[in-house]
Order: structure tokens, then C-alpha cells, then sequence
């Protein structure tokens, strides 16, 4: 354990920002880190597979014919780390502070991933061998939009043909309780472009006849929801199905304080959201519509009388199974052309888009997996759904017809993409410890 | 005539645009370029007024005791000229073709204003004195606010005690149609901003239960108007006045064509408005609720899935007569405070405020105008109200209590604040005439 701490600690300390230009060597650095530790780990084929964008880093060892193979997937690039002045201690030089490891990365998703990596190591040490076959797929772009793997996934089934996947990009549902993620939303990002005029028009000379591209816009997103927060675009919750029995019962046994939760980790005077739903569904199980920035017209300091011509705002609908980002799309698309104001116009146009994912607690992989965490933790595992998205989950079963076991070692309070982000240690040496139990059980029950 | 020509050339060479620090210096050559003018007139007293913004320049003539006091006012500062690629020559070297000369603040104000001055030398050359008397007052930042004025206005009653004020810096309705401007809107123009959580949240994580501050002002705007255009604020319309008949039936005998303005100058699909007024009211006289600007959240190019903590406005009202912009400011702000949706709170803040002035086509001075515009241009004198708001004249009524004649000289394609802005060199001259016209007419009048 201590030289694998030393190994996450060297991870961390390589600062691959993915979105900044400057860093492009730093993320050469961490991609070869990867492919050392694969090869460490006794994985074959190693590979650093360059391509137009961040490379990606594969592996594999298929030496357990007629057990299962499983896809495991990680990412090496991590957020920047700015406001620097905000962190305890600086981003890129780890920390050790009451057994939790403070550095950018360290849960999203270094930790993680390096958890899972010696797992494997551990395994290959003990046994000379591994009990299931496994294909290692890391990317460096997954704080960027991930295009590289989105695009190498389709183009690769062969090669990454397995019976399942395993990602550890997830936190726990609190500490000590292992949690696995069995739902991950869709995200459909659009811009929506507004014109009015054929130019910006003085507000003395034209105010009262002349169209304003922003005020029109304001009226075509507000139509878009009711007050209480329904989307009351035409047919988009057509398809959204209610969450099983089982999976609300759970939701309803977890220990939740919904006041604590909206003035600590919302910081808000209220919660919102469609009434007749717990936080809980409007979170992991109910599609959203979400106005993310908008800009037009003159916004800097002092007055200036302008009507405005022309202005953008970024939407985007977090999507739930069975929700079709392009049938979404096609329904903003018609309601805008509908509901857009006299003498404006407004565009709206797909920026990317993901489909949700859910995958059935009772699947034989996932049952495993969850085994595998009770035996690990001596506590049962609980079922939740994250309101996030994970595109490659969505290209993993579109292109690959397999379901991800979603073995997520973070904790709700890693400050993900946020100053002092933190990794516990103890999830580091848990989270491997059952990884390996996991690919254990699985090489078990295909002898059995 | 030509010298006065060359004296229009001479001050639009100087390149006085008030908002841009670079140009510091020439808004002081053209502060003593209209000294020197001044002078040349024969006033008396001629001071550049220096102070913490651009400098005033005011001379006088009072040598006819028994005579009314007229106040001259005008501005020496212009727009910035660009995009300086769509000028046919460059902005501030001033080109005559076809009779006009073109040249940025060729019509905004340099040119009505200098007519005015060379008026008052004409008269005094012709007669050794003036017909009434005369103070002049010059500002250098009327277009970027005009605070040095509005602070000077009340704190120089005495000095600046007139029976009427001359004003001479908007349009005629069309060419060769003497036109006063009886009615100016007031301006309320205000700051929104809103909060919502207390920090940008992530929407895949919090998306469908928190606050966003950006949709919430959306939603706030939005309802400020109906879907026809009637401003929803309570008590906003209370105290409009409609227009007299007489200024209806005026504004029904002036040719317009509604769908060539529309394609034209509006360039626009629709006109849009409060329905069951015609255009002339709609601009003149019935108040707008107009978003000049909004911004909030992310609106880089791509995707960043956040739910922003702020977001502000621009927002103003055209007033009309009668409406008090402090009453409407706290009718802004208790609408607001009303209606802004859940999580959310709103402030408006006032950046700042004209009341709207209203002359009385059947005032004595207004009379002598019209009859001076008339028999120089050998046509009826049309009324008209325009949108825009000159602040002065707002501060004229209030602080020294007296009318404005608003006899302008520009046209309505003089193109102002625009690429091509013109100035005829026939309204110079006839302009020159009208105003020594009326001083004269002032002063029989009171002879009689």
C-alpha cells in the first residue's frame, strides 16, 4: 500500500489540465504514467493511442477464456484548478491531511482509476494470473467533451468487445456506505440563437415598434417552463417512465435532511423543482430544462439605450432512459418556431448530446458488483441514481450492448472541480480491495 | 456663407469624442474652437468652464433690457466614428457631396449648432446688437451622459434665468418641412440583478432542485409585458396622458408609409407594440419597458453545464409626460420584489433618470417659432413628439422653469451615431435663417 500511495501521489502531481493549451506535455505525462502502470500490472498490449486529440490508453490481458471480459474505463485529465487562491495547499503538490489526499485529480478520477489499476496488480501478484479477462480504456478528454473516445468506441467494437464495464467516476452515497450507481441522465446541449431587427436600433428613435432579439428571447425560454418548474414544451416527458417500486423504497431508506441539504450544499433559500416528486426523482429520475448563461444586447457598465438585435442563450435538457436526444431536440426545435414572439427569430441548434443510462439492479453483473462491495464494506449496498452524465456509459451500451457497473469509490463532499479537492485514502485501499472481489466473484460464478 | 462653410469644416475636423480618453485633448480644441466662435459673435463674458468632466463654454449678450432672455444650448462632443471601414470618407475629414457635407457630428450637434452662433453674428453685424437677449451654453458631454451640466443647470439658476430655452439638435420630419419637437420622452434606466444560490452549481448534480439565477430573471422580465407588448407593472400607465386632438390630427396629416418604414428604417419583419396605438404613439407618446442587455452564466463557445448564482439586466423605461421615473423606480422594484420566482431575489437599481417634457404647441414662444420656421421655409410648421429624451431640456423645466423651442435642423437619414453621418449644407443655411428669424420675431413681439 505504501508504494501504491507513493504511485497516486506521482499521478497527482502532474498537473493535466485537458482544457489548457500550456498543459498538452503534462497530459503526454500522465497518458505514459498510465501505460506504466498497466504494464505494471501485467496487462499486454499496451498502447498509447495517439490520435487529433488528447491520446487514449489501452490494455489488456485475455488469458481467462470462457470467463466473462470486462471493460474497465478511466479518465487521466482532470479540471483546472483556478481560483488558486482559494486552496489550502497548492493543486498539484497532493497533501496528506487527516487521512484524505488534497490535490486536483485525486477523486475525479485519479484515485479512482489507479484504484482499479492495482486491483488488477494485486490480483496478477497473488494468483499469476487474473480471474476474468479484462480491456483497460483510459481518455484524456473527459473534462473537455470527450470527442476521442466517442469517436474510437463505434470504431472499435471488436476490439473492446466485452461482456460488461466497470467505472469508478462516482461517489458514494455518504461514507462507509457502498453505493452503486445505476443511473446516469442524458444531456442534450443546444444554443439557442435569437434575431430581431436587422441591426440595433436607438431606444429613443425606435422603442415601442421595433422587435427586441433579447426580450424575445427572455418570453420564448420563460413560455418554456410553467412557475412551479414543469417544462411545458409538447411531448417531452412522453416518455419518461416512473422509477421502480424497488428503487423509490430504497431512495426512501436513505438518511436525507432536506433543509440541511438546501441551505449546506445548495446554498439557496429554496429548493425548486416539479412539485409531486422527491428530491430524489427530480434529481436522478425526472428530465430538466436548464438555462446554463444568455447574452445580448449592452451589458457593461453605465447605460446605453440600445435595442438589440441579436443574442444567445445555452439550454440544455438532462435527459432520462427512454428520452431520445434528437426526438428532444426536434421538439425544442418546433416549439421555439411556434412560440417565438412577432418579428423574432430564434435557432436552436445541438451543441452535443449524450442518451441516459440505467442499468437494472437485478442484472447478474451488477448483483455481483454489489456482493462484491457488502462483502468488502460489511455494509449493504445501496442503489442510487446520479443526475449526472457519463457520455461513455451511453456509448458503452449504444455500441457495445453492454451494461456498466458504476462502482464509484468518491465521497458527496470531494469538491469535485472546486478548490481542495480531496480523495480519502481509505477509498483509495477499500475501493481496490473491492474491485478485486468484484472481478473475484465474477471469475467464480462463470466456474460455478 | 463660405466662411461659414469653412468654419463647419474646421470644427467637424476635430475629432471631439467625448467617451474615448485618447481624445481628451481635442474635446478641449473644440471647447475653444467654440470660444472662439463665440467671440466672434459678439457675446460677452465667453468663459470654457472647466471642471472634473469635458469643460462648458457659455457666453451672453444682455444688452436689450425689456427684451426676452433666450437660453442657447447645443453640445461640441460626438459619437465614436466606427466601424471606420463602413465610412465612403474618413469620418473626420469632412467631405461635401451633393450638398452635403459628411463628417461624424456633421448634423449631431456641431452643425445646428454653429448655425445658431453664426445666426447671432449675422444679426449682430447687420444691427450692432441682438433683438433679445442671449445666454449660450455649450456642453462636451452630451453623449456620454451629460452629468458636468446637469450639476451646473441648478446650481446656476441666476446666471442661467431665461424666458425660454433654444434648442436646436433634433430633425425635421422629412426635407424642406419646418418642424417643432413639442415633446421629449424622460428615460428611467435601471440595473436588475439577481441572485440565486449562493455559488455556480453543477446541473448534472443539482440540476432539477436549485435555483438558477438566470432563468429566474428570465422569467421575471418576462412577465414585466404581455404577449402584445403592455407593460403588466402596476400603476405604470396611471398617470399617461393621451395626446391632445390637435397633435393627433397633426401627426394623422403627416405622410407616412408604415410598411416602407418598417422594411426600412426598422428593418424588420413586424412592427411590434402596444395594439390600438398608431406609430406616432406608440414613439412619442406612450412609455416602453425595454431589456437593453442581459448577461449571465456561461456563454463562451461550447458547453459548460452549469446553473448560474447571477445574473443582470439593462433595463429602461421611455416615460412620458406626467410620470414621476422615482415612482416608476419604486414601482419597478415592488414589482420585482413581487414576482420574482422562488429561490431568487431581484434587485433594481436606478443608473439614471429624465423626466419627459411636453411644450404646448399654443405657448407664445413655441408660436413665434413655428411662425419664424414657416416664413423662412415658405411652408406650415409641422409638431411632432419625438421618442428620444435630450436630459437638459428636462433640467431646463425643472431647475429654471422654462419652455424649450426644439428647432431642429437635422433630417431623418442624417444618420447620427452612424457610419455616413451627414449634415445639408442647405438646412445650415436655411437654419441660420430660421433661428435669427425667431430672435427677431422675439423681439418685435415684445416691442409690440
Amino acid at each position: 500500500m505504501r508504494q501504491f500511495r507513493r504511485d497516486l501521489l506521482e499521478f497527482l502531481r502532474i498537473p493535466s489540465v485537458s482544457t489548457l493549451p500550456e498543459h498538452k506535455q503534462d497530459i503526454r505525462r500522465a497518458a505514459h504514467f498510465v501505460r506504466k502502470h498497466l504494464l505494471q500490472a501485467g496487462l499486454e498490449g499496451v498502447d498509447v493511442i495517439e490520435g487529433s486529440g488528447h491520446p487514449l490508453v489501452y490494455g489488456e490481458w485475455l488469458g481467462a477464456p470462457g470467463k466473462p471480459t470486462i471493460l474497465c474505463y478511466g479518465h487521466y485529465d482532470v479540471q483546472p484548478a483556478d481560483p488558486l487562491k482559494e486552496w489550502d495547499s497548492p493543486p498539484f503538490e497532493p497533501m496528506i491531511r487527516n487521512g484524505q489526499v488534497y490535490a486536483r485529480g485525486a477523486s475525479d478520477d485519479k484515485g479512482q482509476v489507479l484504484a482499479n489499476i492495482k486491483a488488477l496488480q494485486v490480483l496478477m501478484e497473488a494468483h499469476g494470473r487474473l480471474p476474468v479477462n479484462i480491456k483497460f480504456l483510459i481518455e484524456g478528454e473527459e473534462e473537455v467533451g470527450g470527442e476521442t473516445i466517442s469517436a474510437y468506441v463505434p470504431s472499435h467494437r471488436q476490439q473492446l468487445r466485452a461482456d460488461a464495464a466497470l467505472v469508478s467516476d462516482t461517489a458514494m452515497y455518504m461514507p462507509d456506505t457502498p453505493t452503486i450507481c445505476t443511473g446516469l441522465r442524458g444531456l442534450l446541449y443546444t444554443e439557442w440563437s435569437a434575431r430581431g431587427a436587422r441591426s440595433d436600433l436607438h431606444s429613443g428613435l425606435f422603442g415601442g415598434v421595433a422587435p427586441s432579439a433579447v426580450f424575445g428571447l427572455v418570453e420564448l425560454l420563460a413560455k418554456c417552463k410553467d412557475s412551479e418548474g414543469r417544462v411545458r414544451i409538447p411531448g417531452f416527458y412522453d416518455t419518461v417512465e416512473a422509477p421502480s417500486e424497488a428503487e423509490r423504497d430504497s431512495w426512501a431508506g436513505l438518511p436525507f435532511d432536506e433543509d440541511e441539504y438546501r441551505s449546506g450544499e445548495v446554498g439557496a433559500t429554496t429548493l425548486t423543482g416539479e412539485p409531486g416528486f422527491s428530491v430524489f426523482e427530480r434529481l436522478g429520475a425526472r428530465p430538466t430544462f436548464e438555462v446554463h448563461g444568455i447574452a445580448g444586447g449592452f451589458t457593461g457598465p453605465g447605460a446605453k439605450t440600445v435595442i438589440p438585435a441579436a443574442a444567445t442563450a445555452k439550454v440544455s435538457a438532462r435527459l432520462v432512459p427512454r428520452q431520445d436526444p434528437a426526438t428532444v431536440l426536434g421538439q425544442m426545435q418546433k416549439f421555439a418556431a411556434e412560440n417565438s414572439p412577432p418579428g423574432i427569430s430564434v435557432e436552436v441548434r445541438e451543441v452535443h448530446s449524450a442518451p441516459a443510462t440505467l442499468a437494472s439492479p437485478n442484472h447478474p453483473i451488477i448483483r455481483t458488483a454489489a456482493r462484491a462491495l457488502s462483502e468488502v464494506w460489511g455494509r449493504e449496498t445501496v442503489f442510487v441514481r446520479s443526475g449526472g452524465t457519463i457520455p461513455v456509459v451511453g456509448d458503452f451500451q449504444e455500441h457495445l450492448g453492454i451494461p456498466t457497473a458504476l462502482m464509484g469509490y468518491g465521497l458527496p463532499d470531494d469538491r469535485l472541480h472546486a478548490p481542495n479537492e480531496k480523495f480519502s485514502l481509505r477509498n483509495f485501499q477499500m475501493g481496490m480491495a473491492s474491485t478485486a472481489k468484484f472481478l473475484e466473484l465474477l471469475g467464480d460464478a462463470a466456474l460455478a
